[in-house]
């Protein structure tokens, strides 16, 4: 009962669709769907889809039969025993990310976990620290930073590396969500315990990889932090309207940071803001050019060229569609036909088989490594939040 | 030789894409991208991906294997003559969908056909005729007008139906692209002979079924049309840059027309109009609200209500992705997770399949029936364009 | 009682707001909201408002007061008569145009007219004549085709006229308004006798207006066009809720047209697009670049440079408020700071008075001439109409 | 010499079009731009333009030539001194505000007094008890904080007062103007003993007064806050290119807030954000609806209204120009024609004469009380920024 949590969760069924599993990249065999439409891409290998891995070995061959794979199973110690398998996919709770990276990793398979990486900074140097052992042996690590394959943030990224943005000063990045109000019960995704953090592990890990990955910099310190529950009990399904539990996880962490470079930068992460479904954006202000991204319109870039003719300036929104152009597209469609959300997986999964097959993944794929980066920012945050160096108005003037 | 042009298709691989072929509902093969990801919708039988017909066999067999068909092979014959063949899909250029349609049809496969329906109106009746004879028998046409089941666009019919946009004053249709300038190179699509129209068939056959599909109602009248080709000659590929070769297609056609109910509407399509990828766009304007999509941002209807208080009334940019509220959203992501392109023809495969099992697809599926109006509009139009009623400015006034 | 009329204005006020009167460049006086406000441009001569006519010579002078002119008064004979006016401002409906301005023209005043120039093209015609005949003496006219002033719109003729949009494929044109629906009360608008036309000369003329001056060429066929009056009868008001009168103008006029180097166009008027508030816009498709305008947000333009690094090209929103950049934009604010519907009035007020002071505009003003190449087009969008040439789907193959 | 800088101003046009100067509320005499245009309220009192003060009495009498004004002076308190001033509009700037609106208020004139109000809280505060004792005289003081008459904002705020935001659960303001690069001379802005700071009172000013008035709450705390100068030296105008002067203001300040209620809250001002000319925005997040604004786009307020039914909730654009639904629009003119920068002015104009001539200003108008609780709060984020309570990256796990 490894990952069985006393919890329902929300969303089971996305999390679902990206596997419980364990893939194994041999081309004769039937494919799940990241795998499966690697036509697309034509990589050097094919994956094929060994087994699904769950708590309950029934919904495992369920999951299974509807998806292609080949088996389903219970018992994750046979599977990473099986030597026909070298790619485990990690998707299940947070709580569960170290232990069975770990396990694989030792097991001598190549991981690909979700993010975030791991609930606490402890947690994400021991899986960092497997990940260092598995590497010297040829093994792999990759974490499901799926939106750096996003054509237009992996455009966002070739422009800065390019020099077309310039001195970067100011970087402001958010991802809102509104799924959390006061109706939403509890999951596990409400339980510290579990899931680490709320929004802030769930969505600020997002963005602070985006935010690292287009402008190539690492953050050197936060400069202030704010962290809010806004629902401190909710409903447990399955109890009746009055039985509530505790969250003991934040609904919203906000964050000020300066990157390397002294570009001045915002985050902000929240379950409770309402009509933003899937709002992860971020804007990078430069001295010669600015970036805008907004995932809920995924395959545009907002690019505003300050070296142009000042007449002519505008924000320019590019259609990240075209083949040769923009990262990606020319495994999809024409101009202007929209990708979606999957593809980006498609396409991760693609560069994960590339780079097991040692060759250059389309950019650069987060591995533990670099993942545990991004804890560290996580943690900073909370340390500035919880430093309670906040200052009170009472403080200042008289009222 | 059946379907070889002497002209090379400018976009061999999105036609590709889309799987010269044919299909078989079986769940025990592997899936071509359409079928293959039917785990999204589960639906009551499997597609196998039987055979791949090509007029090279070994680009047939090269596509497949890539595609994860079973076989690939240039005997179209033996294909339609295969009792484990159900259901063919015909991909080729726009001159053999008669040929290819009837012989499925009358080997009584089913057959789910590109759009535009025919080259000419003579054409399409004889395949219309073809369907209604194979219809008896239980046999089912398709026609791939794939924007019908973009959720919405599906919403937006839903919208209308409910009554909420009440009595239709006015019905604005565009697809406008831009690959079609001067230096775009010949292509079957601009030999008449193959094609049957430009723009026209290819474009304005959307966005007619669409206005058709979303209002309702039948087009009654053409009242004036225009159709223009900008570029007359265009360079033969692979023989210098001064050979160059007749178009004999229009680049754009414009019409206005009058539906049953007196509502008036505009139709324009081009492919020269620089800027605009793939702008299928619609606007329909009610008594009691009016609507407004664009494809390039397909995963967004906009929806403006004249039925809310008059303060709080605007264009609201409606996020159709809640499973539950918007038509095929269950089968996909969470709220704000945008689909792409390909998710509108995985969703009609499913509900091409649910028609073969006979359960009810989500949306109306287009048949050769259906297309058949759809191709009297563009045979109106193109009666007027020619019939040279337009008004020369210089019989009006003194200039 | 020269220009009452038995139905009630449903917008005397801003036809108000535009001044029923007489205008008079001196700077001693008090000015009118146009003229008052030429500060922003400091141009050679200060306009001071000399005295506002109406039918109510008591509704004049109450107007006359708030609004800052020195008189008002209900006879116009005798301020036309008056050698302190140099300047009259014809801002009745469109039946006493012609009227109106002939007579201050044959006075010797200069005339400022309001759009359309007239109801018809016969009207138009005197108009043009008389004007023609003043100007020989000096005598200017012009017409309040205000947006040519918008600074976005004057800024497109420049990209058009430097060449950087290239030959040009396509105009799309509408305005769309949404005032007009079965619950409007009648008024002189919705009788021909007094407006001439409904949204087609209110409408259409702006839109012809503004397609011609952005472009710099003339419309030399209408191919094809369709009128629509969606609401016969309105109720009167005063007079209960079930006395109707007979509307005998279009609610809605499409046509479709050429342009002299072979552009295709498409202009679309009407008053029942639900949610279109004042949808003013325009597209202009060209070989090296496009055009996008819509007034409703009058301060952008979208510009889609092609000649741009394909992956760098997309649709820029170029923000007008820059003073050097932007044609008027030194009069107002800095960038990003909007002008509003008013400033096109200041702006053309500027050139007006520059043009009287034989001064260059900062772009052409439209005078009489200009205009009745601007009823022709009209004119020949109502013989194509009205010519009955539609094609019948009933025509078209078997049902 | 009262108020001359040695640094030029860089936009010393703005500022003066706001009018160095004295207004006298007569109905008799020419008016200034806002005052001039008070037809559009017809006020229960017409202004009448007095005397422009400037430390030139030549550039003074030159501007009130040119807008409209009876006398230019350079004696200041000749002006204080006249009993026909009634009302001071303070636009001098930041280091003289306190000066000049203090010595107004006790020479019994109604100040109105451009913001940010003053360049520290002790300032601030001598301002604010110099109004309190003016107010028991019936003496008025105002600030310039013209965004609250926005047709937009001042709608927001109606509807977070009538309780369809609900709950508020996260409020996201910024101001992002781009004019501030390296190239940018010094001017009095960016010396801290003129200007008090940088973008901090020149825009989080703005943006604070803006969340506190739609809001209708008190921020109780700054959780953290950021503090930056990109530029540390800049050309002296007038002396070469390689003299330069140190700035000693910030380029941006970035700050986390709480409001009484508990909702979170992020303010961010810079003048380096390329690409964003005057974006002042603001979002705020709450149970039951969410509102966006974004100054560049004026005229329309976002609203997405969580009670609808959820298949039709959406981001709605509403514009703001509907007489009798959106505050101040029936001044100006029909549906679907934009205001501009200019008609917030004229309309806070008019509600200073209505409040002087006790009547109700449509919105509250902010006076010196009211302009300190935003000091107060601007305080409270530099003392959060130079708290120096930021984590660095370094302390954190190992690098």
């Amino acid at each position: 009962m490894r990952w069985h949590t006393d919890l329902p969760d929300h969303d089971t069924k996305s999390e679902h669709l990206k596997a419980l599993g364990a893939l194994n990249p041999h081309p004769e065999r039937v494919h799940a769907p990241w795998f499966q439409t690697n036509g697309f891409f034509d990589p050097p290998r094919r994956a094929s889809m060994h087994t699904v891995v769950d708590v309950d070995a029934g919904e495992a061959r369920k999951f299974a039969a509807r998806w292609g794979w080949a088996r389903g199973t219970a018992d994750l110690e046979a599977v990473l025993a099986d030597d026909a398998v070298q790619l485990v996919d990690v998707v299940t709770p947070n709580h569960l990310h170290a232990e069975h990276s770990i396990a694989a990793l030792e097991a001598g398979r190549h991981v690909a976990c979700e993010k975030p990486l791991a609930r606490t900074l402890t947690e994400a140097r021991a899986m960092r620290d497997a990940a260092r052992r598995a590497r010297r042996k040829g093994i792999h690590s990759f974490v499901w930073f799926n939106y750096r394959r996003c054509p237009a943030v992996a455009f966002a990224r070739a422009l800065v590396e390019s020099g077309k943005v310039g001195r970067i000063y100011h970087v402001r990045a958010c991802y809102l969500q509104d799924w959390g109000g006061p109706d939403t019960p509890m999951s596990w995704r409400y339980d510290a315990k579990l899931a680490g953090s709320g929004a802030h592990g769930d969505l600020n890990a997002h963005i602070v990889d985006l935010a690292r990955f287009v402008t190539g910099e690492e953050i050197t310190e936060v400069a202030g932090a704010l962290e809010q529950r806004f629902v401190p009990r909710r409903r447990i399904p399955g109890r009746g309207r009055t039985t509530t539990g505790r969250s003991s996880v934040d609904d919203c962490v906000l964050f000020l940071a300066r990157f390397k470079s002294g570009a001045a930068a915002s985050f902000e992460a929240t379950r409770l803001a309402t009509g933003n479904l899937n709002r992860n954006r971020f804007e990078i202000n430069g001295e010669k050019g600015s970036l805008r991204f907004d995932f809920e319109r995924m395959n545009e870039l907002e690019w505003f060229d300050n070296t142009l003719p000042s007449a002519q300036r505008g924000w320019s929104t590019i259609t990240c569609t075209n083949a040769g152009d923009h990262p990606y597209a020319e495994a999809y469609w024409p101009p202007g036909h929209p990708i979606g959300y999957e593809n980006q997986f498609v396409s991760q999964a693609a560069d994960i088989i590339r780079a097991i097959a040692r060759r250059r993944p389309v950019v650069p794929l987060p591995d533990f490594e670099d993942a545990y980066q991004t804890q560290r920012v996580l943690e900073a945050a909370l340390a500035a939040a919880r430093g309670r160096t906040a200052v009170k108005l009472s403080e200042i003037g008289d009222g």
